[in-house]
């Protein structure tokens, strides 16, 4: 089992995390995307998508998707359960996963991807060349404050983002904070909630990953 | 257990043709997306995220997002299955049926909410009020044309889409094509791994749903 990664990029370090929280140790490959390393061999033959994470098997079949790879290595390696333990927390804590996605890195994406001359001409991930919206980079810009409001909110009456246990959605929603920093986006002093979350969170030994 | 449905919504049908195709016939209720009931009582109070799908159960707690559910409907009533029956399997399943949405079904939610004057103001799901931008509408065009190629293409190497075997990832993609309608684009007959793919599922009375 073989990760492709990319350090700075946020969707693989969702797979680090996890694979921290989880204490194991797997074979990781870096793919340069600041040199198109995604879109040239031997990489862009295992994933024609051109993006990181990839999860590459023994058998040589790859995963991609950073959530698909977090299920998948919670259920070959269920302990801490990260993913809770009967089919409704199991639901309700992907329901939450997504919402951060969708919300959250969605919206943190949308700005930096749409704004930075880093990314002209790759305004979405992928082979297709699309070219940056300047509208798009503003609505992400006040969807991303709109994430931390309701992310606040949520972690006033709840411990952890889809509960009371840490799991997957808080991964996902500890990288989200830690991207929105690339959109020039950050909590403020009224997110209380949400910073006493986020400074337990960076505590954890896996923060590093 | 009982499901919010909007009848004419893609998101919902994914539901229900999953439920079909597992013999599983529950309590709906319609939420009238056309006169805005997703924004009133009783159903805000339900999802304060104002979209349906969404699965109550006999508990009173609620499970959003068409994916998840289908997830969770799985974990109930295993047979016949839907997303693989080893974790590799259903790790090739649910990435699949995640790039059908990322590319398909949100392309074409671009196109449509940020074109159609239904979707004034609404340009995206929720209780936020984000303006239309038509570049995006354009985009989604475009992404939605390309979206039908590598659909296409990925038929003409595997008889369905995640694989030999019919899954939740044909569902999402099936639903794909239906929505599309109402971008205007639709599969030409250069498609014809695509068409002949359609013309199948089209014949299942899941379908219907």
């Amino acid at each position: 089992m073989r990760l492709a990664d990319y350090a700075p990029a946020p969707s693989p370090r969702r797979v680090r995390i996890f694979l921290a929280e989880k204490g194991l140790e797997i074979e990781t490959v870096q793919v340069d995307l600041s040199c198109g390393e995604e879109f040239a061999e031997p990489f862009v033959s295992l994933n024609p998508r051109c993006v990181v994470p990839l999860l590459e098997l023994d058998d040589g079949s790859c995963i991609g998707e950073a959530a698909v790879i977090c299920r998948y290595l919670e259920a070959r390696h269920p302990e801490p359960p990260l993913h809770g333990t009967t089919p409704e927390a199991r639901a309700r804590i992907e329901m939450w996963d997504r919402v951060i996605e969708d919300d959250g890195l969605r919206a943190v994406a949308e700005t930096v991807r749409n704004r930075s001359p880093a990314f002209e001409g790759r305004a979405l991930t992928g082979p297709v060349a699309y070219p940056q919206l300047p509208e798009l980079a503003e609505r992400g810009r006040q969807r991303t404050r709109q994430f931390l409001d309701d992310l606040d909110a949520r972690l006033a009456e709840s411990p952890f983002v889809a509960g009371n246990e840490y799991s997957v959605a808080d991964i996902t929603a500890f990288v989200c904070i830690g991207f929105a920093r690339w959109a020039k986006v950050k909590p403020e002093p009224r997110h209380t909630h949400l910073v006493r979350w986020y400074d337990a969170l960076s505590e954890r030994p896996s923060a590093k990953a």
